[in-house]
């Protein structure tokens, strides 16, 4: 089971055109540190599926057949807007699941070309995708919006973006389940009234302490957030900006969970 | 004055994800052939516009005031999709002109950003934009368009796409107009039954017939059309595919303008 974050972004995506920040700046030099719109890329034993198409190139990246399917968070642009070119392949059938949401991203349930958005999935409601077992968790964010709890024989992956905070459901759902892998929305850094659709650094550490995951990758990062960790990092401070275990994603990180080895 | 064709394919751009036609396995070896979304540059003594934001990745290829603003024929994801991200910029106004169309593309117009989409444009009401003159020009599409009468001095350029034949409006306002180029929708090969969305090469060229351009640049190129060109210019025939005066554009090809040569 391995998932490779291949946008870590938030929906203005690092560098922020015409912004001349810290954290802008640096990634307009050094293209390691830029921050693409949210995908991912999860296998799990022969399959393979995408979670969220936040990235345009989607059929540059991804042969024709190396997908099993696309599994979405919600449909705000930045993890959706990879479809609008890639529906109009051919020869084709590919699976999106998503929450219900009539509206969708534009006219894509209008011209759904080759995706296939007839299977909506239902909070809390386990499906099995080849070995792999997903369960849906509603977050809480301005539009119908599920994490996914990703399971793999005993190895457990919760991937939830985007929310600020978590449901009493999800926060049920996952109470007293080991989680070795935790990737979870920090697009700010820390504020002190709660942001109002996405984790602050503060909220993201709340949801830590809480889910106590073996190991969480923070993503969905905004520029005011690298800009901070940046600060941080020069300050030389002898209490470090994270907590052991956390770390900050970068686009192209590949997190593999193996049967054999803890986590 | 010069456009500059940056994308001159149709929604499924060529190649089309998974297909293995002549034109789409040509275009998949040589870059050059590929057909990007809707966009294209206009430059026009000091200022610059874009027509049509298909392409993703504005913010990499526009630095920061390089341009005046957009010019949308409508709000098809085709050509608009690049301003989902550009909006997300910082310390900017981007003027977008575009036909009344409330629900626009997603939720553009709910969280426009640095856009503005305050001014909208009325059918056959110019508007002076510098030293261009702009006349919208109602088309004939599945939602509100319009293509763009550009004119700087005694030079014009007409832009239409997308649309399948042309109004009667649109027709009376052009007559007896001399245009010196003409870039048309020709998205499909010489179809029996008219299609509905966009011309194909017969419709194509009875605009051309009735406009009577000096110079015609057909574009929103489908896969179908090239494989269509592609046949005919291997069979060797006497009667060349295209009338003379009519090229089929591609993705980078600059088309000037000079004040004191006719074109
Ligand atoms: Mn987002
Ligand atoms: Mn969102
Ligand atoms: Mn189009
Ligand atoms: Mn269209
Ligand atoms: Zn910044
Ligand atoms: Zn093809």
């Amino acid at each position: 089971m391995r998932l490779t974050l291949l946008g870590t972004g938030n929906a203005a995506q690092v560098p922020v055109y015409n912004c001349g920040c810290p954290a802008c700046a640096l990634a307009r030099v050094n293209k390691h540190l830029r921050r693409g719109p949210c995908c991912a890329l999860l296998e799990c034993g022969a399959s393979r599926w995408l979670i969220d198409a936040g990235l345009t190139d989607l059929a540059e990246r991804f042969p024709p057949g190396a997908l099993d399917g696309i599994l979405l968070t919600h449909y705000h642009a930045d993890h959706a807007q990879g479809l609008l070119h890639l529906r109009w392949g051919t020869g084709l059938r590919i699976p999106v699941l998503a929450p219900a949401d009539p509206e969708g991203l534009a006219d894509l349930h209008k011209h759904p070309g080759i995706l296939d958005f007839s299977t909506t999935l239902d909070a809390l409601q386990p499906v099995q995708l080849g070995d792999l077992r997903v369960t849906p968790l509603p977050l809480r964010h301005s539009r119908p919006t599920f994490g996914y709890l990703l399971e793999y024989g005993a190895r457990r992956m919760a991937y939830l973006t985007d929310t600020v905070g978590l449901s009493p459901d999800t926060q049920a759902a996952l109470h007293g389940t080991t989680i070795n892998v935790l990737v979870l929305d920090c697009t700010h850094p820390p504020a002190e009234e709660q942001p109002r659709n996405h984790n602050d650094l503060t909220r993201a550490l709340d949801i830590v302490r809480t889910l106590r995951p073996r190991r969480t990758v923070l993503t969905h990062i905004g520029h005011a957030f690298d800009a901070w960790l940046m600060r941080h990092h020069a300050s030389g401070a002898a209490i470090p900006a994270l907590p052991p275990g956390v770390t900050v994603g970068l686009d192209g990180d590949s997190i593999a969970l193996h049967p054999d080895t803890a986590c």
